[in-house]
């Protein structure tokens, strides 16, 4: 059997998981970054054992494109998930990471 | 060669593909249909030879799961794009077609 | 600190969500289910700490469209996944509960 | 009225918008590129006035992450999609242009 920890372990990656492949490929530019940023926490935060979302594009990363704008890349993105599983509450964030060139997710607790 | 009515085309379809195949399967609610509405539209208007893109997410479509959510389909979604290539302009739709129950994309002009 | 097995359930839940959020929306069909089975398992496999991953796309599930051929849904993807991290071996599988009508993700260990 | 021809651009570049948004962001390697190909091409060929889909993934661009893997990226993927509605023909591909250092849709004819 699964502890609650694990649960909520479990349901962080999930929704970092969610976050980055349902996302990962848009359109994107510093003008448009915030509204993406507040899509993606709203719609992750419906998801079952969300206390919390955070999402931050990095809009240095953000390089325009011929056409002046830039696409999602997992690089960009930071966030930071809180989940609560019946009381056991687990904190996980996806970040990039430059010593290994790799958009990391890991738990936080 | 093509035309420039065929480039315009062309383009609006690019844009319908990307709305859909992009955000089909987001996690959505009443509560959070609008910022997702306006991702959607701000993310594509960057894409070239756009003049502007209007996203509907159907409410009445939207139904929650055992968790109070639902997720975004391609038959909730109503798009306008308007497409400008060197002055050639079309407009196309992404709209829910009742009568075959499938997400119908077509050319207006 | 997080123990081995919470790691394993995280990255479990990963595996999942990404599974989830990049193929659904995909056009798919009885015939072509196959080889997208085959893309998605071998997709997940490339990710750190996984054992094994199995897709099953349900047929029964699969409705043809006036056009004849079907979307994948969450509902229709029955994934199992085995992670091992330095030794904490953990599964987990996404799939419809007909009961609560919902593509419930959870750890099996 | 828009002609057929029209009607088959508009139907190239939703494929060639699927394509891209649908996979970008799938993990990828060397060994499992022929099999995410074949479902992308698979899959896209389900879609109405579709002839043929022709998918290729660049194996020189795909650069193994710390983990050994890389993710598709639209750079990397080089499509021709043949459209037919009702005799219009028409071709179009997505293909990297370094010149401009983007992934280029276009129509051929």
């Amino acid at each position: 059997m699964a502890t609650k920890r694990e649960e909520a372990a479990f349901e962080a990656g999930i929704k970092l998981g969610a976050i980055y492949h349902q996302f990962v490929g848009a359109p994107v530019s510093k003008e448009t970054a915030e509204t993406l940023e507040a899509a993606m926490e709203e719609s992750i935060s419906l998801q079952p054992h969300v206390r919390s979302v955070s999402v931050k594009i990095d809009r240095e990363m953000l390089q325009k494109n011929v056409f002046g704008y830039g696409e999602l890349s997992g690089k960009m993105i930071r966030a930071l998930v809180e989940i609560d599983c019946d009381g056991a509450v687990v904190r996980a964030k996806l970040e990039y990471d430059p010593k290994i060139d790799y958009p990391l997710m890991s738990l936080l607790d």
